[in-house]
């Protein structure tokens, strides 16, 4: 979704992968190697101006091994941060961004000490939270900002299902909050790209989760619901262009297509539904795509939403 | 613009183009052969579902080789006479639809006839116009088909500028016509695929100039402008898919970038402006890109036009 973005900006691209049957391949240049293989890393960036990554699994090494080359955003930093649960609620507890409790654990001591300060079912707090939410934010190297509202999100075996924007539910204050709290990780790590934040709403505060150094599955709907989408702006902010206006065209719902692949027919004569399909092969609980409608209000929405859910469904359980 | 709108619906692509170096290799995978080489056609359309076209400068001969052995759409029959002005001017009188006089001239008797006829200063008549106007349709193989509201377009020294979605100063009636009008086509040609259909405006009435059968430049505003963009409707056509709304998201502006590429910087700090550039070396007259600006209104597209304008007219002057 980057290059595609990219591509009608007039952006040239080469991808790196481990796999050589990875979709990407099917769309432009790629080299598939191990990210240990600095051979192959050096021939990936020839002639590359700026690298990013788009997931934050990747070997830290990798990374400094491409940042000692070429210009690479989102900053090493942030990456290695959001790679370590520790360093990421420390980050967060230094700038007032409430997380829930939580205890480092290296031995059987700091178990007992983690369980009774905390108490069960977890060794990292359970939270009964009211809604899950996120806000991206995206900021380029000169410290211009632009956020989209935050948005609420429903999970299901720990894997995203769905996302409305803008959260419903959710007061201007506690919105204003949100993205305070991402203004000030990204100031922080002097941040460069799109940097998602995941929270917790809990009787209207927040309790941060996680956040994500990349554009996020949470902000697949700006592609048609916002005038940039998140793609986009993360190029424009990663190559030193404006930013683009994060402005809403309506309400919309984004809903993951995960494990199968509806039928593209059925999901297509629902109105108004933007299918996004991303030339996986369907295994269980694998992202294969998306699937996003806009509309000037949730009402709208709704007969097309029951549709697609039922569509959608299907693709969960695979039937 | 195809390939990026079928890539997010999951489908595969593989282009064709006599020159080696055309910017799609960026994109994709690219034959590139001369249209009459029969064994790189071939080559072309192995293991290929459907075939579609975008400009119809392209030999007959080839399409008919390749519709000989896959499915090609728009069909044959399109693409035959909108490369004959004279059969193109003898379906327009043929559906009712008004057509400048005009005179086939094979002979000096034929031209000496068609000037006494006509009249100077052409011998295709010269038609005083108000408005350049532009009507594109979508049409399935079952009948199906939806349209875009009639655009209207802005040619200087032949090559279109501007279009502005939907066309101003253009009663329903007069937009109801030249709906009218590329239905009579499409239902002649049992058409499949996006047609467009370019007409003058007179005083009220409408005199058809000639028709496109492909995505047309004057719908490229449905990128941003559309909830379903020309070319996703034309690839949802050519697959047998569901057609897809052509609800607008408000009055678009589309300007052509020519000859020369604009600052990206300067493009993109204009609020909203959507740029597309399509990997072109620029050369004088040569359309390298578009920028398309969407509001709720014409009077909202203001400030960011006249920007915008400033911007792409340097990119036809060169300077």
């Amino acid at each position: 979704m980057l290059a595609i973005a990219g591509y009608q900006l007039g952006i040239e691209f080469r991808f790196f992968d481990p796999h050589s049957g990875a979709p990407v391949g099917q769309i432009g240049e790629l080299v598939a190697a191990e990210y240990t293989d600095h051979e192959a890393l050096a021939r990936f960036l020839n002639d590359v101006d700026v690298v990013t990554y788009e997931f934050e699994s990747i070997p830290l090494s990798a990374v400094e091994f491409v940042a000692e080359r070429v210009r690479v955003y989102p900053p090493l930093k942030a990456l290695q941060i959001a790679q370590d649960r520790l360093l990421e609620k420390k980050l967060f507890e230094g700038l007032g961004i409430p997380t829930p409790p939580f205890a480092p654990v290296d031995s059987l001591q700091e178990l007992v000490q983690g369980v009774s300060r905390i108490g069960l079912p977890l060794v990292e707090g359970f939270v009964p939270f009211q809604h899950e939410l996120s806000v991206l934010g995206v900021r380029d190297a000169k410290g211009c900002e632009v956020f989209y509202p935050p948005v609420q999100n429903v999970h299901q075996d720990g894997i995203l299902r769905k996302s409305t924007a803008p959260a419903p539910n959710v007061s201007p204050e506690v919105s204003a909050l949100a993205i305070d709290y991402c203004r000030r990780l990204m100031t922080e790590l002097d941040y460069v790209g799109v940097l998602a934040l995941e929270l917790f709403s809990v009787d209207g505060a927040l309790v941060a989760n996680e956040m994500a150094p990349r554009v996020h599955n949470s902000g697949h709907w700006t592609i048609e619901g916002a005038e940039t989408s998140q793609f986009e702006n993360h190029l424009r902010a990663v190559l030193g262009w404006p930013l683009g206006t994060t402005a809403l065209r309506g309400t919309s719902v984004m809903f993951n297509i995960i494990g199968h692949i509806p039928s593209r027919e059925a999901v297509l004569a629902v109105e108004g539904a933007h299918l996004h399909l991303y030339g996986k092969a369907p295994t269980e609980k694998r992202k294969v795509g998306h699937v996003t409608l806009v509309g000037a209000s949730p009402e709208d929405l709704g007969r097309a939403t029951i549709e697609l859910e039922r569509l959608v469904a299907r693709s969960v359980t695979g039937s």
